[in-house]
């Protein structure tokens, strides 16, 4: 795509290193396929990075952090001043993912896409684009350039963290009324119903619920985005947090680094930037199924599957640390699992039995 | 149970501190119930050891490693000499559970409770009852002193453990043949039809699997153990490594213990358990789900839910450490979340909004 002119042309994955990486799972000391997932993902780690041992020791979640101008329309459960709020939390580490953060040694990257308030601490990164998005119910989001602004910061971002020693980014979103304008994109992109798009948040009322069908309709109607069009869809109804995240993973993809997808909202932004270049894919991990309504659509669009059912709707990026362990656990087992040889299981008489998998 | 005379009384979870639990974990700075199954386990574990704050930082996998007799009729993928093999190999660190449990800080229990095989090494611990189990396809595994006997085994292994500071238990086993064990248990248990609860273990082929079925029919014709009463289950069908792991639950229950369930063969110790003293199922946390045919109606009786879908059918205790890093992380949120009121989030205004749930 022309104008995301920043966007070097994404590689596939190494298929010659993850028939190597294959063939050394094929060859560790347990019947084949038995670590299922983690063989899997260590597998693709090879065909991202080109080696066949990883080790993903310094870890990082981006948490983009934006308002939405659409909160005047009253779908969401908690007030506007709770994204300015939760992001001074982040900071403070005192959030969920910034226990579960310090739980898996990971750090956050708290960046200040669009919020509403100014807020100042010397480990938030002032990316402001605007004071929020506009109100999508009565227009665009945000004009087509500032996507493409925003789509860089994140892209910009993961960068910056792979050249600082990054091995693993995760991502993670805060701003009130994010799940309106992520059901908004939903739709736009699949033509799915509104039932299959749309769910509670944080906590809607049953009346709130009303309102907020009313309103994601209006916002379609309004701004009718081209679903072949994934940057329309993306600054007529989406949100600042949303094209950074976008960025995210689009950089994650150029630079070749793993990135987990959190909930409802980075599962989103997953998908746009699917949609953007599909060979991004191939770098994104899902961590767990988020509750939030919409969610196994996108991931049914996207081919993929989570790893984690822990009945989690939070976003922040409070899915990714738990997901980050597991990554690790693969790597782990890749790179220090002996083979049949050095276990002393004698190859010609016992692996062949082991070789008939289920 | 009378036979099982050092059993105490298992007490039921402490459901005052559940409540207390319960309401902190609501008051967290987060939408209510948003961390999910986190919080469930976070008052569960208050519910356990009757302390608000826990801290999971002693952890360690039991593995019972034992032989069974059957083997003799051709039903294993894997000759007999792989569970001593395979023991040393844990002993050594370099197994599958090994690598996993490395990743997250625990301690690996090894024990010898019947091998076939005598193995020398310092960190083994020797409990042979005798050199593995008799052909169940011929007569009973073993007496129901010797069940009884390998019961104490894990009781008092797991007390031990309490003494040494451990404050959370996984369960891991080794024993080729044992899934052959482990479906004539559960059909003993629960009169399911055979293809329901037979797997093809670590990797059967059709043959092999034709073979299986013919056996494990034998093995309930010959041995028609009662369903109601489980410990006849246990000594007829069953094995020295279900049979150590039954003790290492009801053991976790009677001295308060979470203990973690591993696969196929972990999951059928636990239901015997749970047959055996129900109230034992409150302190079990079930990891993943096992692609062995049989683990999913076992879960089914139990009432429980796995938290990872990771495609996994290793057994060794390998599913421990990652459920073991979720369970740490459920007791760091409730740790360490700030309330609404320390996150600046106004109660009055904010949190009821909140409050509605999905």
């Amino acid at each position: 795509m022309k104008e995301l002119y920043f966007m070097e042309n994404i590689k596939p994955l190494y298929t010659d290193k993850m028939l190597e990486a294959k063939r050394r799972a094929d060859n560790l000391v347990k019947p084949v396929g038995s670590l299922g997932k983690l063989e899997d993902m260590a597998i693709r780690l090879a065909g991202i990075t080109g080696a066949l041992n990883n080790y993903v020791d310094k870890k990082a979640i981006v948490i983009m952090c934006s308002d939405n101008g659409v909160c005047e329309e009253g779908v969401a459960s908690a007030p506007q001043i709770v994204t300015a709020t939760q992001t001074i939390n982040f900071l403070k580490g005192i959030t969920g993912v910034g226990v579960l953060a310090r739980h898996n040694s990971c750090d956050l990257k708290v960046v200040d896409i669009g919020i509403k308030e100014d807020i100042t601490h010397k480990s938030l990164i002032n990316c402001k684009i605007r004071k929020g998005t506009s109100n999508i119910a009565k227009g665009e989001a945000m004009t087509r350039e500032e996507a493409v602004k925003a789509i860089k910061i994140g892209f910009d971002l993961v960068y910056k963290l792979k050249k600082e020693g990054y091995k693993l980014i995760g991502t993670g979103e805060m701003g009130i009324g994010n799940t309106t304008s992520s059901s908004s994109v939903l739709m736009s992109l699949t033509g799915c119903s509104i039932d299959k798009a749309v769910g509670r948040g944080a906590g809607l009322t049953d009346e709130g619920m009303k309102k907020k069908f009313l309103v994601i309709n209006q916002i379609l109607e309004v701004n009718k985005p081209k679903a072949e069009d994934p940057i329309e869809v993306l600054h007529k109804v989406g949100g600042f947090d949303i094209a950074g995240l976008v960025g995210v993973y689009l950089g994650a993809a150029s630079c070749r680094l793993p990135v987990v997808i959190d909930g409802f909202i980075s599962a989103i932004a997953a998908l746009l930037a699917y949609r953007i270049e599909p060979l991004s894919k191939e770098f994104m991990f899902p961590s767990h199924i988020s509750l939030e309504k919409g969610y196994s659509l996108i991931m049914e669009q996207l081919g993929l599957e989570p790893i984690l059912d822990l009945g989690m709707r939070l976003g922040e990026g409070s899915g990714c640390p738990i997901a980050f362990n597991i990554i690790e656990a693969a790597t782990r087992v890749m790179n220090e699992m002996a083979t049949f040889e050095e276990g002393n299981v004698d190859l010609e008489n016992y692996k062949g039995l082991w070789e008939n998998k289920s």
